[in-house]
């Protein structure tokens, strides 16, 4: 595959002139930006600037309000319902967990579920802001359908993320994200690319077959929970995917299960809608509610030095604490660039060019 | 197997009695034995009074105290960290989880990390309490290590559960309680107990290799994280694994980790601990704090209903609502009594005898 480096700052000013020309403000087109570059930075490259050809065809066609009067709905003094006004998710997940933190500092915790959204980027950007406030961090989101319920022959949910984070001391957050899919959707988009099989467990095809052939899912076949099947624990992966529909979904009055609005502008959304676009479902705890925060990050860095000293099976195999490899890119891509692969740059000149903006290269 | 079945109203005065006998409060032999006899009455078999014996010989041992001075030792107004004073898990807990609620009585929600506890039953219980006051119950626990995380030779984790509960209208409440393993410690149990081969994913032997032989798990093997190996997703269940560890165990000052002290008497806990004693992480959500009650609850019923009917794999297999089998076996088994294996009624008929209590036959 060939692939072109940019620097952050390139990728930067190309991805804020992009949603300029969508019509956002200045202020939501820097921080849309900000959202994707992070994804990018720390190796999500699903997630990053190869997304916003998708954001500029759901705008064209009306889906994604540039223009978003994001407010709250709804509130207690440590929750609230955030309706987002079809705006970008990129836009409104940060405007929702800003709420979800001030509660948080006057009361201890804060919580926010949000209806009317669209996709939100990578779910460690919203929960990041929180432990930069040496906070815990929650974040997830519901998606378009995609995934089976264990012995169903259906796409009923998303791959529906979950994240948690953590603010450790000498070392870099403890971050969990993760789809509650056996697989993400990228991960099988690439093995679509390369023609290559999945393993077994990923995914089923429109009969409710064990398949690995990764196109499957073009002909009517399923994402599988994660656990893969009722043997291994999908009922769990169904469990925790469901838990995310309704956090997000039922709780804020967002579109939920097969219902949630298609993140392609090819597909139509439901002509019966259940609720307001998508949902996520935010949330933030000082630590300091809890125990002093020197003594949270000295057990949490002793957590990790414990963990990722743990027994190797393999030499060449360490544990891997969740969010280090991210923030290692992160650090690597900041100093060196970000490459992107051709086709990806192809289509965001594509996209320039119809808006009016200096393509890549 | 043979079974020997009983009224609740017997199996709930014979619990009751053993805990008086280990001199615990009247009120905390009452509330031990509800959260015990939920257990055994919604069919999860492994954590109800078949572990009462276990209870007992800790308590022998001087490891649990059965007169616990359960206080608040930091809060803000929807935070707070309790020290169970080494109490029963089953009475520390739902105390905590009182706390939980109050909060969110008043400020929306309530979030409570608990330390120096015990073995607290099924987690389910616990969020039952907010979901009759109309919220929504989150609980989690640590446990004693038993699970390998990703890559790793040694066992590190618990099966540390996770455990979301949701409200519904006229359905059962949509109840998510999982082990973060792949499977829970129970099933291998059963496995040893008829000498089968457990399916592959379940486990690796002390080598670190795949294995299917239950019996490995005492010779040094590990469980396995939810997702079983790296390709299937492993690395998520070890992350929600670390998750329950670090809410329940780094955020109050319980022991993490390989330092959780083993729930049994046989086995020392660490001379060396990182806390105090076993963690847990309690809370709760005003559903109205969202979005008005009753429409939440159709939208959840919507909900249940558009999963319960989705198209089916196999003529004889529906989609399972997380929840809905255990609410079936209380009712069943409310009505006609709970059936306990032979071996159990002998162990309980064990410590009866021990502690000068009217045998269960």
């Amino acid at each position: 595959m060939t692939y072109h480096t940019f620097t952050e700052s390139r990728l930067r000013d190309f991805t804020k002139s992009i949603f300029l020309k969508m019509t956002c403000s200045e202020e939501h087109a820097e921080l849309a930006t900000d959202v994707l570059i992070k994804s990018d930075l720390r190796g999500i490259d699903s997630h990053g600037v190869a997304r916003l050809t998708g954001y500029v065809r759901l705008w064209e066609k009306g889906r994604i309000n540039s223009k978003p009067n994001i407010k709250i709905v709804h509130e207690t003094p440590t929750t609230a319902t955030i309706d987002g006004d079809a705006g970008l998710g990129l836009v409104v997940a940060p405007y929702a967990m800003k709420v979800a933190l001030e509660k948080a500092e006057k009361y201890g915790s804060g919580w926010v579920s949000v209806r009317n959204s669209n996709h939100f980027g990578i779910a460690a950007y919203h929960t990041l802001m929180a432990v930069e406030k040496e906070m815990i961090g929650f974040a997830m989101t519901n998606a378009s359908p995609l995934v089976a319920p264990t012995f169903a022959n259906e796409r009923l949910l998303g791959t529906n993320p979950m994240c948690y984070a953590f603010p450790a001391g000498k070392y870099p957050p403890v971050i969990v994200d993760m789809a509650t899919s056996a697989a993400a959707n990228g991960k099988l988009e690439i093995a679509q690319r390369m023609a290559k099989p999945v393993p077994d467990g990923w995914i089923q095809d429109a009969a409710g077959n064990p398949s690995t052939d990764p196109h499957e899912l073009k002909k009517g076949g399923s994402l599988l929970p994660l656990g893969s099947d009722r043997d291994h624990g999908s009922h769990k992966g169904f469990g925790l995917s469901a838990t995310v529909d309704i956090l997000s979904a039922v709780l804020s009055g967002a579109n939920y299960g097969p219902w949630v609005p298609p993140f392609v502008a090819f597909m139509e959304p439901s002509d019966n809608p259940v609720g307001l676009g998508i949902g996520h479902f935010l949330g933030a705890m000082r630590v300091d509610g809890f125990r002093p925060i020197d003594e949270f990050k000295s057990h949490l860095d002793n957590w990790i030095e414990r963990f990722s000293s743990a027994k190797q099976i393999s030499e060449d195999q360490k544990v891997i604490i969740p969010g280090q490899p991210e923030f290692d890119a992160e650090q690597e891509r900041s100093a060196n660039g970000i490459p992107l692969i051709d086709e990806v740059c192809k289509d965001l000149n594509g996209i320039a060019l119809k808006l009016g903006v200096q393509p890549l290269f």
